[in-house]
């Protein structure tokens, strides 16, 4: 499949039919995913805030995960090693499991996991792996995914926009910054993963109002200010202090942030409407650049030989 | 006081007597803190892990604080709006409350805050704003902050490394990239902030093994390679995996980390002499700058401006 198929085939993730199904009698969530597959865990946290939910970006497991605690390990490949370290130490110490996967090691070990189709970078199953998490704990439904697939399909059958502004990071060699919003903050570091995987260049990832506390301090003033490009995530339910502050940072700063709006009314719709808009535009940016968007050939290196180290 | 003298102030925050005395009866905690106030936090959910601990960067709680939670509420100045939002709001929950401030709003609203001296530049403050949390929930004792207390001074006696360092960032006119290491990951966002409010330029931060996912794909062939520099924050408790994945990154990427080493044998100890060496390549970067390492007027008058909208 070309990485552009996989792109397109958001609106068909949206309609995937599994979806986890918390047990009863937990009162924490610890979700567990490194990359592409962390990000589900960094998309349900900003939305789900009915008990405490606490991610794992690495080997290790809070000392408090035990029964009553529901521990979700998600890995695309199904092989992640820092994942698979983290969900067998929380089995040891009696977690309730679950588990979104499209195979490997993963799915033998947990035989109840939510099983996704093969075939897809980690990062473009991003309708896969967080639709089961959203469905399952009841904060999306049939209307919001009628929605967003609508939205999604509007963007698909004309991207120019987006090549457009692939072009502008293209012609002034450009580091982008990406801002989020309360409280889909996380679709910043999205942002900004798929500009590092996909693109092949560095770029960073903020929210507001946080940013406001100090990287402020540095748009006016930074060295090579003219080498960044700023985006700010707005959708629906940005509200109007988080508007006040970027118009007013913009102003005081003398920075032009590039606005990316979520579309539809739906919580859902906006969410991935804006993640669709990102992965073209790193797309776009990737041929630009005359790079494959899909080589992740440094990051399986380095899993080979961190191997060896063993 | 001079900017400089606040950082040297450090050895004598680390003896404040103050401490939270953490109530009985929560299963879990919610910190709220914003920019130089909210690291404490953040150092402290890297630290503690007998309980989920939710940070919260805005306006907002998440729906699961009620009477079961430990609200800590962090704002040296007493009179961060989005700290005092929060705390309203957990208030009306029946939240357990706990705060730590030198004053303003906060402390009059929370009778049993610990209140930490006045006068210094909240991000100054670390000392004060860290300790309570952890020697209130038993994390440090007399023996760690002995020792803290004699590596800091050490690394106060000669200056001169991080001098150099701060040379270097000023002749390249370099961005700071700065990677973290488990458990202190949050020291690298301590460090993007110090540059971003001392020095006035951006800097970004991110942490192993998470960087491996994506960041590592850009490493090798970004735009504007050699106008980054990048730290890496190593200290007594990373681990050896942590430890080969700096290595084979670095070689894979064609990259040369500048590594920070923590001091010391206790977690403390690395912990406060890592933020110590990136407060002085901070502060001597705005010297050589020639800007105000205290100035932060624009994040005043930023606040000034929201106060006119409202």
């Amino acid at each position: 499949m070309d990485y552009i198929e996989e792109i397109i085939s958001l609106k068909e993730q949206m309609m995937f039919h599994g979806e986890i199904r918390p047990p009863t009698g937990f009162d924490n969530i610890v979700i567990a995913g490194m990359g592409g597959s962390g990000i589900a865990g960094k998309i349900f946290r900003d939305i789900y805030s009915v008990k405490p939910v606490t991610l794992v970006e690495s080997h290790k497991i809070p000392d408090f995960v035990d029964s009553n605690t529901l521990f979700i390990a998600i890995s695309y490949s199904g092989n992640t090693e820092e994942t698979l370290s983290a969900l067998e130490a929380a089995k040891n110490k009696g977690a309730k499991i679950e588990s979104i996967t499209s195979g490997g090691k993963l799915a033998s070990i947990v035989p109840e996991a939510v099983i996704v189709p093969k075939g897809y970078q980690p990062r473009s199953a991003i309708g896969y792996l967080t639709l089961p998490l959203l469905k399952g704990f009841g904060l999306v439904g049939k209307v919001e995914i009628e929605e967003a697939v609508e939205e999604i399909n509007k963007i698909d059958t004309d991207t120019s926009t987006y090549r457009e502004i692939a072009e502008k990071l293209f012609s002034t060699r450009s580091i982008p910054v990406i801002y989020g919003t309360h409280p889909l903050g996380s679709l910043a570091y999205r942002w900004k993963t798929q500009f590092n995987e996909n693109s092949k260049i560095l770029s960073y990832s903020g929210e507001f109002p946080e940013l406001n506390h100090n990287d402020t301090m540095a748009l006016e003033k930074t060295y090579r200010k003219d080498e960044f490009y700023f985006f700010v995530l707005t959708h629906k339910f940005t509200d109007n202090n988080t508007m006040n502050r970027i118009g007013i940072t913009s102003e005081l700063s003398n920075i032009r942030f590039s606005e990316i709006k979520g579309e539809g009314d739906s919580l859902l719709s906006n969410l991935f409407t804006i993640i669709h808009k990102g992965d073209y535009i790193s797309y776009f940016l990737a041929t630009l650049r005359k790079t494959d968007p899909k080589d992740v050939s440094i990051i399986e290196d380095l899993k080979k030989r961190l191997n060896e180290t063993i």
